[in-house]
Parts: C-alpha cells; structure tokens; sequence
C-alpha cells in the first residue's frame, strides 16, 4: 500500500503516479516504490476507475473525515499483472491477474478479531492520506490483497470490484435476499451498482429513484423492476411516498439510500415498512434532518455502511457465473497521460452522461 | 380490550372508569363492560400507573399517530384481581392477582407470525383510540394477556411491568448483555426503568445523563455506575461527548436515547463507538437533525421500538427474583376519586420530583 | 382443518374422502365437513399430493409422534376452488383458486409469539391425529390459511407448495444464500424440492448425491450443478467426502441432510466445513451413530426443521416468477376413485421412477 | 509461542521447561527460548494450571486431532509478569502482570476475517504441536496475546481464564442470558466453570448433573440452583429427563453438555424445549449413538465450540468485578520440580476431589 514510504522501485523504469498536489491539481509525477516485502507482490496497473470520492479530493482536497496534507498518489479502485512476487508468497504468481483490494486492518484490535476489520481504526487503505493510493504504474501491495481473476473476467472488470464491494457490503448489512422487496434512492454510480448487487442477492424486487432521467433509464436497462423519477423538493415527500409504495405493490423491506440528503432519507424512513431497515450509503449531507422519531416508533432500523470487507472473492463469483455484470457501467476510457488524467477527472466530476471512468495504464 | 364496545357488564355495582373527554377533562363516569368471552377474565383493577403518555393525550387529545376522536378510558399500566373467569379459561382463578398485558395482535399478519407482534398493524392495545384504557374499577380482558404474579410481589409492582416492559423491549433490540457498555440519555421515569432493565441484562458498565441533578441522583442511588449533568445547548455536544466517553473509560456499545431531542440523538450518534448501536425510545421530537451520515459511515446503527412483545413473563421474573426493585420509582400514591385523579395527572404532567404517579383502587 | 369434528356439511351432495381405516387399507367414504365458522372457507379440493408420511401412515398408522387411533382422513398438499365463504372473509372470494397452508398454532404460546409457531405445541394441521387431512371433495378451512394464485400458477402447482415449503423452511433456517455452496444428501422427492429452493435462495453452487442414477439424473435435469452416486456402505464414508469435497472445488458451507441415515448424517458432518450448517430434513432412522464430537470441535452445527413457517406466499412468489419450476416433479396423475387412490399409494411408496404422485380431484 | 524454534534466550539463566518425551514420561529440561521479535514479550511464568487435554497427551501423546511425534513442552493456562518487551511493544511494560491467550490465527483467512479466528486452519497455539506449550520458568510470546490483570485479580486467577474462556464461548454460542434456563452436563471442571461462566452472562436457572456425588456438592457450593445426581446407564434416560425437567421446573432452553458420551448427549437433545439449543463442549465420545431425529424435528440445533475468541478481556472484567470467583475450583498447588511435575500430573488424572491443579512457579 505504499504507506508513505517511497524507497527505490525494483523496476528499472521509473515509476509514474498521479499526484493530487493541490486543489484541482493532479500532476503525473515520479513514484517510488516501496521495497518488495516477503508478503507482497508487485502489480503492473492495467485499470483504475475513478470513484466520486477521488473528485471529492480533487475539488477540496478532503473526504469524509480524511484531509490530504502532503502531495498522495490519487485512485484506489484497481486491477493489474503481477510482475514481481515476495519470497514467501505461494498463492500467487507472476503474470497472474489480480483485482486488488484496497486496504487492511491492525488483525489485532476488537474489530480485526471480530469480523469487522472495516472498522478498525488503524486501517490503512488505499488514499486514505497518509497512505498513497492507485492511480500508478505499478505498485508493491500485500499478496493476500491481491485476488486473481478468471479468464472471463477482465482487468477492467476487476477494478470495478472496489465500488461492487459497496453495493455488496450494504446488501450485507441490510440483509437483501429473495424475500425482501428494495428501494433504491438515487442511480448514480453507487445507486446502479448497489441495484447490481441487489439482483445477485435475489431481492424479490427492485425500484430505483433518482432527479435524472436518463440515469433512470440507465437504471432499467440495467434490470430495475421499476424506476420513478423523484424531485428534490422537500414539500414533495408525502406524495412521492405513496407514489413509491404504490409502485412496489407490496412492502418495502429494505430501502438503500445511495444519496444521502434530509430528501431522500425522510422519503427512505416513511416508505420503509414497520420492522423494515434503512440502509445509508451516500454521503451528501452531514447533518440530515429527518423524521426520526416515527421511524424509530416503526421499528425502522437505519444501518450504515464504511467501505466492505471480505468481498473480492464474491464479487470475482459474481463477475465470473455472470449474475452480474458491470460492463455497461464503463462509459468512458482514458489513457494515463497529464492531459487525459485531467480530461477523466473533469468527465467524470461532471457525471451527467459520466457513469464510471477508467484509465487503461 | 373493552374495545369500543360497552355491552352490560356482569357486576352488579355500576363500573367507573376515568374518561378522556376533551383537552384537560378526565371524568370520572360509569363505564359499562363488554361481555365476557370464553376466554376473558373479569378483573377489579388494584393498581393503575399514570404513563407520560396519558398526559400526552391529556393534554393534547392525541399520542403518536394516535387521534382521540370520542370519550375514552384513559390508563395503561395496571394489575388487579381476577373476579370472573371465561367458560374456558383453564390457567387462572377467581382470586388470582395478575399484571395485565395491554394488547395484542391480530394473530394472521407478517408480523404476528413472524414473531413481532407489537409491529401488527391491527393491534388492539389499552387507550389506542378506539380501544378504552384501564383506569377503571373493573376490566374485562384476554386471559392470555392476564400473569399471574407470586406472592412476593404486589400488584403495584405488577402495574409496573408495563413501563418496565419498555425497558426490557429497548435492551433486547439493542443487544445489552454482560459485554457492552450502555450510555442512557435522560433519567426521567423511561430512563430510569431502562438503567433498570440493562442492569438485569447485566450491562457492563452504565453511565446516564441528564440536565436535572434531582433526577440524576435518583439514577445514582438505584444504580447507576456513574451519572453526567448535561445541557440542553447544541453547542455543547463535543464537549460533552468527551465528557461522556471519559467518564465511561472504555467503548460505549450501546446508546439508549430516552430523551429524543436533535441535541440527545446527535450526542448518542456521536458518542457510541463504531460498530454499536444507538435505541431510540425517547420521543421529544418528531423531525430530528442529527449527524446521521458519519454515524452511518462508522456503521453506528440506530433501532427504535414501539411497544414490546412477550415481556411480561420476564418482568414477572425479575420482579421476583429481586434483579429489578421498582419500588423506588413509585413516588406517589393516589385513590380513585375525581378530585384525586385531577390531581395525581397534575404532579404527573409536572414532572420534578414525581417518577411515576400510581392509583390505589 | 376438520379438527375430528364431522358436523353436518353446507354442500348438498355427500363429501367423500380417503379414510385411513387400518394399516394399509385407505378406503374413500363420506367425510361430514364441519359447520363453517365466520372466519372460514370451504373449498372443492382440485389437487392433492401424495407425500412420504402419507404413506408411512398407511404403512405403520403412525409417523414421527403422531399415531393414528381413530379412522383418519388421509392427505395434506393440496389446492382447490373456494366454493363458501364465512360471514367476516375480506380477503378471499367464492371462485378463488388456493393453495392451502395445513396448519397454524395456537397463537398464545412463546413459540406462536415468538415467530416460531410451527413449534407450537398446540398446533392444529392437516392429518396430525386427531386432526383429519386433506384427500376429500370438500374442505373447510381458516379463510387465513388459503393463499390465493395468481392466474399463472396451476392448481397442482398449489399443492406442491406443502412439500416446497419444507425445502423453503430447511433453506432459511441453515442460511443458504448467494455466498454458500450447498451439499444435499438424497434427490428423493425432498431432495429435489430442497435443491429447487437453495437454487431459488440463490446458492452459488449445489452438489447432489444419492444411490440411485435415475434420481441423479433428475436432480441434474432440474438444475444441479454436479451430481454424486454413493454408496450406502458405511465404510464409503472417508473416501467419498474426499470426492465430494473435489467435486465442490470449494468449501461446503452447508449440507442438507435429505435421507436422515448414520451413514448420511456422518458423511454430511465430516464434508461440511469448520463454522459451517448440517440441516438435517431427512428422518430415516430415529437413532443415529455419528461423529458428532469432531464435527462439534469444528463448530459444525446442526439444525433441524420441522415443518414450516410463514412459506406459502414466498413459495407462490417463486412460482408466480418462475425462479421455481415445480411441473416436472409430479411424474403420475390419478383420479379420486377407490382403485385410484390405492393404486397411487402403490406406485408412490415403491418410489422408483414416481417422484410426486398428484390426485386431480 | 515459541513455535517449535529454539534459539537462544536472552535470559541468562538457563530455562527450564516441562516436555512431554513419551507416553506418560515428562521430563523437566532446558527449553531454548526463540528470539524476542519486535512485537513479542518475555514473560516469567507464574502459575501454570493443569487440563484435562494435558493429561490426555500425556497419557497417549494426542489429543483431538493432534499427534505429538516431537518432545513438546505440555501446558497452556499460564500467567506471568513480563521480563522483556520487543521495540514496538508499547502496550505492555517490564512488571506488567499478564494473562496469555494461548494462540492466534493466521489473520488472513475466511475465519480470520470472519470474525471466528479459533477455527484458522493455521492457528499457532500453545501444546498444539509442533506448537509447544507454557509450563515453562519463561515464554516468548506476541504482545498482542498477553492480557494486563488488574491489581486485585491474582496470577493464578490469571492462568485460570484460559478454562474460562472455554466457558464464555460457550455461553456465546449458546446465546445464555436472563431469559434462558440451563441446564449443564457435567460437574467435573469445564462443567463447573461453564456454569460460573452462566451465571456471569445472568442465567435464568441453573441444573447441573453428574454421577459424582463430591463434584455436585461443589457445583451447589459454587452457586447452581439445582443439582441432580444420574447414572451412566442409558436406560435410564427416559426417567432422567423427566426429573431433570421437573427439578428445572421450566423449559430447559438451554444444554451445555460438558461430558461428550451417548448417554449425556442422548438426555441432552431429549431434555431440552423445542427451539432450544444444545451446546456440546465435552469430548468423551468421538462418534456417538443419539436420538438425532426427534431433536433436529423439534429444532433443537446442536453447536459445538472449538477453543475461544477474544474472551481475554472479559475473562478479567469477570474476575476483577467479582461476578465471577474460580479460586474455589483451584484445589491443589505445586511447585516447578521433577517429582512435583510428576505428582501434580497424578492428581490431575485420578480427578475425584482434584479440581484444578496449578503450578506455582
């Protein structure tokens, strides 16, 4: 993972990175590689995504409660070969194609001992500042980080394994299964790939909102059951809800929110059944003001999600028997050079027709 | 239930019971009793608690979602002597002293069977308008709603299962036992029962706040471990926040608001440790703003609850075996005449100094 | 359900029905239908399936627990048309078609409370002596027990959702899921019908044995990803977990025991992964010799089901979307006629190629 | 864990060890500590308690699964006072008190990462050959495993939270609490210290059984409710149930079965309530001939436990609050010396009144 430390690279080109050194400054820049440990392996890059938190750096140079104080090497959702592995790595091998995952826990805190090492507060993971992240042409990373993939899954499919981990993870935690019907606010990216998700676990049926209608259709074409365009008028919210009901013709048993305002949670706590669970992934507001209380007299849980844990292999599964498919996801494809770094990053800040941007290293 | 229907009861005195006739008016009036089923009981009611949700309706002629539209007995803690039994009733006897359950489910629905009961949505439940309340000198109810107490215990112990109920409802959803450590927020009389209930499960450690040091010495003297002054200023959340987890020492797993203000939720949010969980029982506010997403994003989860299920049998056993005294809460006693009733909802709706108000009939 | 009481019927003709009058003699004779209640309905029976314990009754007059003192009518999956409907039916209207539930409990006990009311030690279900079964013209039933089918659902599809029921119930209670593989034992009837309903719940990989290649074939033909011929000698058991260890090519997170030997159970206990589920279904022999103590010290647990809960709207949903295809288990048809009825116990108890034997009434 | 490598110790006196050589043959011989990683600790041993496991590698060089082919220093409940800290070791100081959890997983696998890291299948542990034990006048041990007594809990208290551990992980996996009644098989020490470890999670009632008449005045002693003597005869089963259902005078919802033979398990899966849970910790028996399929129909499950996971810290919140006290259960002490090796060994073995023998050294 690079923590910080930039020794010499084994490789005899020189390393190159992409550096967000300031606000809305990403500059291709030299990167060091750490020394090859025992337990690591060196990945030349083949695909690397750009997620919104990596625009959210970019404009502010800050994310969620993680501030960039020094130049960090930017991306964290990857796929690469692997060209160099440590003396005592035997479940890998060089030439292999592995998807990475981005980070791992301290293995010694309650968290790590209790299955929830996405929680442990000594995570390092990848442009979780001080730790660089990705967006490189090669990097030294843990082997057991490293998941080989299939022959029919690509390199680009690998590194979308990072935001399915997302959509995975809250399924988990909300419990999507063949009995539970799921509302989706908001097909964004993470909205799209949660639906995905969603469709692996069997949920009995889905419906997505979002503002935008031709992320909605994006939404249907991707295997919605029903999409329904919402506004982002608070006054909205009581009519939308029975809208929303009446569309899913049956109980709500799992709401996801993918956007995370005061609008979409209150629609979120209203149109959950008694007894039913919220599940908050998008982080648009900080401070939400919702109908709490109500909720709570329902018996309507709210569950977060922080990253994933222990999803790589099933979202290889899921890529390999083809329950899901993230291809269509992929809209635009960037080279790694200043010029098209800069392009990404802009394409993929202004969304619009922007789904999930990918460097081809 | 008495629920709605007021046929000829099968006692010879005239029935009095305490109606909810309009904003501040409770009459003392004849209430008549509906006939008793073949599997009802008659009871005399001993023992009646005044709920701050009486007051609720009292002073507002609602609660929740709940509208008072006709004249209704008020009253939902309680316990008497059974005077009659149904044709089949084999499990009680004229003469048993029993604490009532206040309702029950239709018995068909997704939550009936699936174990929830107190989410049915046709619950028919003391003062849920229609259905009367118990503050009455006789009741016909459900024999299986009807425990019989042991002798080492009264029968205004027995009115107190249902607040206590509350209590054991919030530690089971929240998950207290001998590994986690409860922060509660507001030591009126749902916050003091809680204490109670979590000391029960064996709660680690307990720590309890509130901004009234009569209150909280209360909470002091009956158990709790250590007690915060807080205020009731937003401002002063991170500090107290500080103030609370050193005075905790160790993670706070669990958080139960019985307060439910923006102020309480978001110190709750904050304080509890990632992975834990917050309950919310208070219902100070209908619409709350709170830090919701970066509790969600540390996975801070957030159950409410509404009413409890199956519980009697363990407050039953509690009570008996001495794990949870709830004499101390009963701070004042009243008889069942007019005069007295007005006044005993007086110093209930005051608060101060009066934990939980009860009725000797 | 008929609960041994044989009133007077509302239908004008007489009411036939198959009575177990003594080991191995069914005989079809009037069946008088209880009065129907305000809650009740009273269905023309279209189709009704034979099962094990059917003819395990007409074996022994006796299966499990149950034994058969009085003349019994016989039968329990089943569908029909409803032709009456009591006084206080909303839900369900004279023509519907239904599948019906066999059963519900008493609605008072910890088990009925608790979401668990198949437990229930009261429970009232189609012929458990002294309660009649379900083989006759007409029956009269809780209105709350009939699930109506959607017009793409076939009566005799109805009937299946009994026995797919167990498969749905044994599914839930061992978790199987999108991320576990699954091991059943026998591709018998419930075999089958369990591997249907792991391959509805969406298991990633399912592995079938049995001793028979005609069944395997089957199994295979319905969807198994692998099937495994064994052996019923006990002295297999080491080598042929090794086989079906490398036929699974991964961890067996769980097994479902359809067949209930030593030999399956220990096979089962030994393959099953550390941490992983047996669910044992099958009940072959009442006493088992089985290394219990090492599975144990792998926290290979064991759980077992005894009918269902809460499964016919979750079945129809399967059928309805065709997740489950449940048309080519019913191998013979026969009519409602004595040589019939003799006939089709006959072939269904030699087994062989008969997998469901269905009366179209 | 001084994993089978024996460098120089930095010690200058030389250490001594016990080695299990050959069957019934201990030898006290030098044992050359590994070298002292950076996260690893030097701890003086201080007390060293004797387990059945130890007795049994003693008396047949295996135990469970594990052979012992090399001479292996025996023993693993252990407590000390560290001597030495490696130089990233910052939680712990030379003179900490300690108590060591015996061993760790590899922190890379699905259980690692799961949370259930006592069932890595590379876990290192003490006496787990070629893994070897603590009796030793010195260990070098990961940091991470030596967990600080606090002032009032004493070294001997310290090395008994290892047998402790096994009990807390049974009343985790047996889910015990205020609402569940228990009922343990079993006086000897597991059976002893799983029900101080029930009482400590608030069991409703305890009934604890065995043959031994001396070990059930303990367990009364010790604090169970109620205490039955059976036979070993397992005709008697019918019978023992019956009084052993009575003496509870309630569901039994829960069965630890400390011993591990037929017999037990068989009065175990008979006695306990539908929907209950029986927890299997002995190991008397490998395979074992028991009424398998009348318990799996009425759910009862079955779970077994394999050693423990992160019990330490409440280990020692247990002792030090005083909820629970296991100086009763140590009975016998000895000093570090051939012959006293010898006999503690020999008063372990023959049991009758020797409940716990420990090694002061």
């Amino acid at each position: 993972m690079g923590s910080g430390c930039e020794g010499n690279g084994d490789g005899k080109e020189q390393n190159m990175a992409a550096w967000l050194v300031s606000v809305n400054t990403l500059k291709i820049q030299p990167y060091h590689l750490p020394r090859l440990g025992p337990r690591d392996v060196r990945v030349r890059m083949k695909a690397v995504g750009i997620c919104r938190s990596d625009v959210h750096f970019l404009k502010t140079m800050r994310c969620a409660h993680f501030v960039v104080k020094e130049p960090m090497v930017i991306g964290h959702e990857c796929a690469g070969v692997i060209e160099e592995v440590g003396s005592e790595v035997k479940s890998l091998a060089i030439g292999d194609r592995v998807a990475l995952e981005t980070g791992m826990g301290c293995s010694r805190c309650r968290y790590c001992k209790g299955g929830r090492y996405n929680l442990c507060l000594e995570m390092k993971s990848f442009a979780a500042p001080p730790v660089h992240g990705s967006l490189a042409n090669q990097l030294v990373h843990p082997a057991e980080l490293c998941f080989k993939l299939p022959d029919n899954v690509s390199l680009e499919e690998g590194a979308m394994c990072e935001p399915l981990s997302v959509g995975i993870h809250a399924c988990r935690r909300a419990g999507v299964g063949p009995e539970t019907n799921v509302l989706i606010m908001g097909a964004g990216p993470i909205g799209l790939i949660t639906m995905l998700a969603a469709r692996a676990f069997r949920a009995a049926k889905i419906v997505i909102t979002d503002v935008n209608d031709y992320r909605l259709s994006v939404a249907k074409s991707l295997g919605a059951d029903e999409i329904i365009r919402v506004s982002s008028n608070m006054e909205d919210i009581d009519e939308e809800v029975i809208q929303i009901q009446k569309t899913m013709g049956a109980d709500i048993d799992i709401t996801v929110d993918c956007v995370g305002f005061s609008k979409t949670m209150s629609t979120a706590l209203n149109a959950t059944r008694a007894g039913g669970k919220v599940c908050l992934v998008g982080m648009g507001q900080n401070e939400l003001t919702v109908p709490l209380t109500p909720a709570a007299a329902r018996e309507v849980d709210i569950v977060g999600v922080f990253r994933y844990k222990d999803t790589w292999p099933l979202c290889i599964e899921f890529l390999r028997t083809g329950k899901i498919n993230v291809k269509p996801l992929i809209t635009h494809r960037y080279g790694f050079t200043q010029n098209e770094v800069e392009e990404a990053f802009e394409v993929s800040a202004r969304g619009r027709d922007a789904i999930k941007v990918m460097f081809n290293l």
